[in-house]
């Protein structure tokens, strides 16, 4: 990643000249978490992790970057040393612990602690906020999307309307992490290893005379591959060139109009030519709560394509996430850390999340302050990932983060998954971070 | 870019293929635009342009790209001279129109019209929507939240919220175009050119056994250009101890709790110690409506500091764009081209937009046909950008995009421009594009 050291707001820049001038080049630990579930949400998927290490162990202060930030006026007043020593040898030292991508999570929950030297800790919130909270709030809305789907597939096609070419990119890698069965994005599917799907535009229909000229150009090349685009003229009138066509695609796509119905009509349409192997598959403005509709009402819909809902995470396009420091080296010892800013209180003290199994179902998750014994019973979330800021496993495929995830949400009780009036994952505080919280919140007033 | 040539739809290169394999390499044009304006947008700015322009520039297929399409399950049945061949030489060689960065649209007018070889303007679509609809909706925004600050600085630091790392980047780019005096992100600013403005966040405060040696720690780095956050733990002793200080610090920031009231408390207690230079920052998940809202009390904020609304454009995450084929050399000769699907129209033949003003005042556009002569005193918006696939201008400061952005939105009408219950702004078809609609709709159902 070129240029990532400079990917972050300014302030931690002057933050970490700062600490570096008043010699507080200390441990310090920070969290990184959403502070609350958004609407239309009842648990958020870890997601963007192995992105994150990425950026960590790859931080660098290029020379001509460094030249660079030393004529910025918002840094003049900084001490030589920092451009000319700190900087150049400056690499990202410390332990990081997280929840495994795919696992659902439950906000305060953090997803992400690192314990660093305090400016390394610092520089680098802007960027893990940004890859870390971007997928995560793509996988949420993606199980969802599946879910609601109930059992047929789901294709992610959001490239186009993803924020930019690289956000298109990563927002497949989560949508499908989510559960989705492919993606359309081909830079995507090579880079992460998955399924590639696509079908026709308009366009193409558009390009020749007529529709059935169309359809047989197409299946020229593709052949049983072909999917036909049947809603670029009249849907129906479509469907029945195909049917009379003599050619056998593997599926037709309806992208607008009343598609439950037209589904039926296409259905019966493809049927009568002997066509049973043809799916339907719809697209077009669907989400969760569209696609729950053709499925109540059995539509003969075989699978959905998916666009901005998944790659902006529409509905959510940011889940305010943030990263807080919540314990420093003071005078030797580790000191709790706690911000009192009404409505945006933080949590002291370095933490775990353990959860709760019953008869293999999740039922819920005390947060806890990580040198405590936790529950007997209780599966902790968090595990090491990075020390000495290198990885301590090698990237694993997305292909497995994805299984995780399915096994992982289907122990969360179906009742906190339904799309509509979900009941609230209980999410308790352990007595030991409760006792730390009091006891903070009445000293910490400097 | 690297591997831009791959972030694509699988479509995209099915179709090229396709097209390939059928000899329809002849010249098409399509034209992106957004269908209809979202909730809460009574126009939208032209911005991306730039980056669309140095994706198509430098679009190419690598060996190795080449070698890793052809192993796709869903390219399979492509004939082998389309990868030997066609795909090693391809550059991108067309004809683009465009209106310029800055300047305010009204759907359906086209901010980009693509003149190529079939194959070559199908390619880019995903990408291009991708690069232009994601800055357009940034930009959209700022203009309404820098209206809303009326005359204060909003300044962006949205790239902890956005999509990712490149996301924050062309944010920002976006944001400060559409009128934002700064922006937080460095890398933003020293690539673009643009001022970038930093204050002090909760972890530096709370780092330091009590809050006024935070302060002073700060300040003896940057002296008089620091800014204080005052919220940490109460604003209003915060304040009192910057007053108590001695200290002369440019700004304080609030970033919680009833910034209304706390801005009178807070500029009282500066006023009071002589600190009538020290301005007062807000921040804390601002938008247009909440900062009209103090702007209208009559709070003492001199700038505001806004997040997620503009990275994200949060109300209106994605603007819907498409990329539609309007006309394709069919032959020998050009022939327009309309999509009838329902709710989904396009409209036929290559088009231009003039801008129509009275009084120095802009009163209405007229989209029509390219070749007309169009209204005797209007502007047209489409300009030449791209001729055999290199750019004809070099690239614009971004200084300068956003002194036009503010000159062009200064001629838009109040009324349209305003929050609450815009007036739509008159957009009419010549009467040589209705004749044509209304011919192709008779005629192009094949």
């Amino acid at each position: 990643m070129n240029g990532a050291a400079l990917s972050t707001d300014l302030y931690e820049l002057t933050m970490m000249a700062g600490y570096h001038a008043a010699g507080l080049v200390v441990p310090a630990t920070f969290e990184l978490y959403a502070r609350e579930l958004p609407a239309h949400r009842s648990f958020l998927i870890a997601a963007g992790l192995e992105q994150a290490l990425d950026y960590l162990e790859n931080l660098r202060f290029r020379p001509e970057e460094i030249q660079r930030l030393r004529s910025l006026p918002g840094l003049q007043g900084v001490a030589p040393d920092f451009f000319e020593e700190y900087l150049p040898s400056f690499r990202f030292t410390g332990e990081v612990w997280a929840v495994e991508e795919g696992t659902p999570v439950f906000p305060p929950e953090p997803l992400l602690r690192v314990t660093a030297p305090l400016p390394e800790a610092q520089l680098v919130e802007t960027a893990l906020l940004a890859c870390m909270m971007f997928q995560t709030s793509v996988a949420s809305r993606a199980v969802r999307i599946v879910e609601a789907a109930s059992g047929r597939p789901v294709v992610e096609f959001g490239a186009r309307r993803a924020h930019g070419i690289e956000a298109g990119v990563y927002a497949a890698r989560a949508a499908f992490l989510g559960g989705c069965e492919a993606t359309s994005n081909v830079q995507a599917g090579l880079r992460f290893g998955m399924p590639v799907s696509g079908t026709m535009a308009h366009s193409w229909v558009m390009t020749f005379a007529d529709e059935s000229t169309a359809f047989q150009k197409y299946y020229d090349v593709f052949g049983r591959r072909a999917v036909f685009l049947l809603d670029t003229y009249d849907t129906v009138t479509a469907a029945r060139r195909v049917a009379a066509s003599g050619l056998k695609p593997s599926a037709v796509r309806l992208d607008s109009g009343d598609v439950v119905t037209l589904s039926r009509t296409v259905r019966d349409i493809l049927d009568a030519a002997g066509l049973q192997e043809t799916k339907i598959f719809v697209s077009g403005d669907l989400d969760e709560w569209r696609i729950a509709e053709m499925r109540a009402l059995g539509a003969p819909i075989d699978a959905f394509g998916v666009g901005a809902a998944l790659s902006t995470s529409s509905d959510a396009p940011s889940l305010g996430g943030v990263y807080k420091l919540v314990e420093i080296e003071r005078g030797g010892a580790s000191a709790p850390i706690m911000k009192l800013s009404p409505g945006k209180q933080t949590y002291p003290g370095r933490k775990q999340i353990w959860r709760l199994f019953e008869d293999g179902m999740a039922v819920g998750d005390i947060m806890g302050l990580a040198d405590e014994p936790g529950p007997s019973r209780g599966r902790p979330l968090l595990k090491r990932v990075m020390i000495e800021g290198r990885r301590e496993f090698p990237p694993q495929p997305v292909e497995e983060l994805r299984a995780r995830c399915r096994a992982a949400i289907s122990h969360v009780p179906a009742s906190v998954r339904r799309l509509r009036d979900p009941d609230q994952y209980p999410v308790r505080f352990s007595d030991a971070l409760i006792d730390l919280i009091d006891r903070v919140s009445h000293v910490s007033m400097p």
